[in-house]
């Protein structure tokens, strides 16, 4: 007779399970609460005391920490002198072993939890056996997840075994569990130490992709363990082909974008980088402007709105090709005008939790990660200093829309805007001039006037030829951070022009 | 008197520790190995079978799985329940616990490690003793690594314990090195499974930084466990400045594209982008052309050479302002030369491994990550097709040359060559036409005809605009994917130019 060891904190399912295994000629063993419920329910089970002769002590911080159950469980079938081992302490093999570990990251999650809670909230017990089970899953099953309660007992009752493949299947499962716990113990422990000599984050499969940046690429969307909500956490996708890869990226980075903005608000973003944004009095003149920006870019872009989109934005939006589309909610009409484009995919926002301010940001490269603060907070108005003419109001509010877009932007970037609008963003450009020609072409190719525009620039000016430009094409403000050896210059630049120019202190490179 | 058990399988620097604890009035208990060693040694210890009563079993599977030692580790010594439990058990505490695991990873790492050899360096009491001390560190002192020894004696010889901030570090540190072992335990047995449901890759500081992206960020660098090999491996920092952020990004993807060019080469990066690649018969030769593509960018740029710095080399790289040099090795004349600079980073590469191809590429999103395999195979010659014209070898060369330098720059990327060397790279452009048209501007820029130059374009033309702003330019063959619905048109315009095309059939964003 084959015998289960059960020991689980979660005991949701947990009673139909062994009832399915004593069916199978299972013998029940369980710990503590799990003995206690089986036998409740009428199911035979023998406690694990009775196999340790050792009553459970230390308020139920050493219940399975016994060689009588590890040694049942360790013990591999077919090496005589580990069966002679387990014979001569009369330890019968344990065939399957049935644990899940104690809340941690729920308990610590919690806002009010004390330490001595948390402490005893971490687990010794299960993740020894649920580890040594793993390690001879060549002959023992290791079940930590409810999900795996029926494909087992299918594999039991139709081969009357567990294949090698589905055992190996599971001892991966349960080391990526026990791996993943001792993440969050670790990542709780470290408290406010941001860069701790090891870290070791864990992340979940959040969606399956077809491919990654480019088709010949497989690849996977993760969200991480923890966090407070991430790129896809209460979002569902009302229409449309199934997400890709770039989407995704293109996604983050506008919801990023459009979390700083004052709504309504709305981010067009292509190849990562925003190619129009627009802010109004209303989400359909947010997306206008949005648009109007620059709106052959925009064809195929990626929209996010911070405002539900009502009946006659719905209509608007149809009329554009729009890759992927994010508000917070649609109108019954405006949905009914999307969903005739199959293309689409429409994503219905749910979420109402904030980003996580303190989330780190990571940077892959060549076998290691650069880990750093996200650059996610905005720069204090008392840093900032008038450094060339006068600033009026309007100016105002334009430079802080411009500072806060041209941080999204790839550098080196720049930002021209007015009004609450982009009119030519320069991005990714090993030279500041090139992004400053670029935003300017850009802008007029596409219509706009750039008299009484204002410029934000994401680095200093290294010489005065960048802002000159700008001046030339009726630019009247600009923001930088300043700190060049030539900032004089680029003063005297400026203050030629009659213009003014604020200095930020701050700059805000992206790559 | 107090009382310390070791259990190591690293067996460096353990006997003068425990010879100092038992100095310092502990009592020593060890397992196994430990046990044999100390005794050796002469230092009296106790085997942990007698604390225990149960010999060693299961070939050391069973050693330490006890209740009479994980009691005596895991006890509130200021719960009087806790210590009655103890005291009715006939157990006394354990005040310190020394434990390291089992080589698991660099078991694997082995490439002749039979699967039943690596199963066995799963450590399962190791890792069950270390947790119950870390967890309990309010009253244990938990040790893993050979580091803390010394600093661990020294606060009990000076204040008799250890404080409790440096408890805490060492448990944080304790559940660090589980998680990592249960990392490396789930990524094995993941084994070809790329984008399994949890992940739990585990990183190592490697380098601190005084700041991140942007002076307001905190960094730092981490080596990703298990890879063959990671950006600083065996790099030594001959000369300069601390390495940045952005030095360390920019040379992250200067070296993924010098790996994949035809040695002698050279790359130039800027702001994450090359900014002039050279390909030569001579190491000089590469720089120059690396150089003279685009001297304006390349001023501040991370330089990496794939052959040593020649003395006339290291004189013409000096009269340069080079942030970040790169090189297998430098003639000490060189050295001399560029050491004159106070600025520049010398990092000498002594790593002699190559990359690994299967390592992941990890892009940040909000809250998760996307996980993809890296665009970095060559693309298959056989799947390319002459669609317009007829290539010259030459062409061939210059193709083929440009098409791998473009995979690496910010989509949407052009990059127009000739002769092994870059004349204009268009970076980071929301549309396609803009990136030819700032290729073609950077070129001329810098004084270069474009007459019998080759252009590649990380993705497809939506339109003929952009091939025929190139053609009209002096190019007269293109590189490119294919697959746009104006394929025909795009065609008929270099059919009509006298070019020549080739489509590749794998696009190559970057972003």
């Amino acid at each position: 007779m084959r015998r289960a060891l059960l020991s689980v904190y979660d005991k949701t399912g947990v009673a139909a399970f062994a009832e399915e295994l004593r069916r199978l000629d299972f013998e029940l063993v369980a710990s503590g609460g799990t003995a206690t419920l089986l036998a409740g329910e009428g199911i035979p089970v023998t406690p694990v005391e009775e196999l340790t002769g050792f009553a459970e002590m230390l308020g139920h911080r050493v219940v399975t920490l016994h060689p009588a159950l590890h040694g049942a469980v360790l013990a591999r079938r077919d090496l005589p002198e580990d069966m002679a081992d387990l014979a001569r302490h009369g330890i019968a093999p344990i065939d399957l072993v049935c644990v899940n570990l104690y809340p941690f990251e729920r308990t610590v999650a919690r806002l009010d939890v004390s330490w001595d809670e948390a402490i005893e909230q971490i687990d010794v017990g299960g993740p020894a056996l649920l580890r040594a089970a793993a390690k001879n899953h060549a002959h023992v099953i290791p079940v930590c997840r409810r999900d795996d309660y029926e494909p087992v007992l299918a594999e039991l009752r139709a081969g009357g075994d567990v294949a090698a493949g589905t055992r190996r299947r599971l001892a991966a499962r349960a080391f990526a569990v026990t791996a993943a716990y001792d993440s969050a113990v670790t990542a709780w422990l470290a408290g406010d130490e941001r860069f701790p000599e090891t870290i070791v984050p864990a992340f979940d499969r959040a969606l399956e992709l077809a491919y990654g940046e480019n088709p010949h690429q497989r690849a996977a969307y993760y969200a991480e363990r923890g966090a407070r909500t991430h790129l896809l956490a209460r979002v569902e996708q009302a229409h449309g082909r199934p997400l890709s890869y770039n989407n995704l990226n293109d996604l983050s980075a506008a919801r990023l974008l459009a979390r700083e903005l004052e709504s309504p608000a709305c981010v067009i973003v292509k190849h990562a980088n925003p190619c129009g944004v627009g802010v109004a009095q209303t989400i359909e003149e947010a997306y206008e402007k949005a648009l109007a920006a620059d709106p052959v870019s925009a064809y195929g872009g990626v929209v996010v709105l911070t405002h539900p989109v009502s009946a006659a934005l719905g209509e608007r939006l149809a009329e554009q090709f729009v890759e992927v589309l994010f508000a917070p909610g649609y109108d019954a009409v405006a949905m009914e005008a999307l969903v005739q484009k199959p293309a689409t995919r429409i994503l219905n926002d749910r979420e109402r939790r904030g980003f996580d301010p303190t989330e780190r940001d990571l940077k892959r490269v060549l076998g290691g990660l650069l880990v750093q603060d996200r650059d996610g907070e905005p720069d204090p108005l008392h840093e900032m200093e008038i450094a060339v003419g006068s600033v009026s109001p309007e100016q105002w509010d334009d430079l802080l829309f411009a500072w806060t877009v041209v941080r999204h932007v790839t550098s080196n970037a720049i930002v021209i805007a007015r009004g609450g609008m982009t009119l030519g963003i320069g991005a990714g450009q090993m030279s500041r001039v090139d992004a400053v020609r670029i935003a300017v072409e850009k802008a007029r190719e596409h219509g706009h006037d750039l008299t009484g525009a204002v410029l934000a620039s994401d680095g200093f000016f290294p010489f005065a030829d960048g802002p000159a430009l700008a001046l030339r094409a009726g630019v009247t403000a600009v923001i930088q951070p300043g700190g060049s050896r030539r900032d004089a210059e680029v003063e005297a630049a400026v203050e030629e022009a009659g213009a003014a120019m604020v200095l930020t202190g701050r700059r805000h490179f992206r790559h």
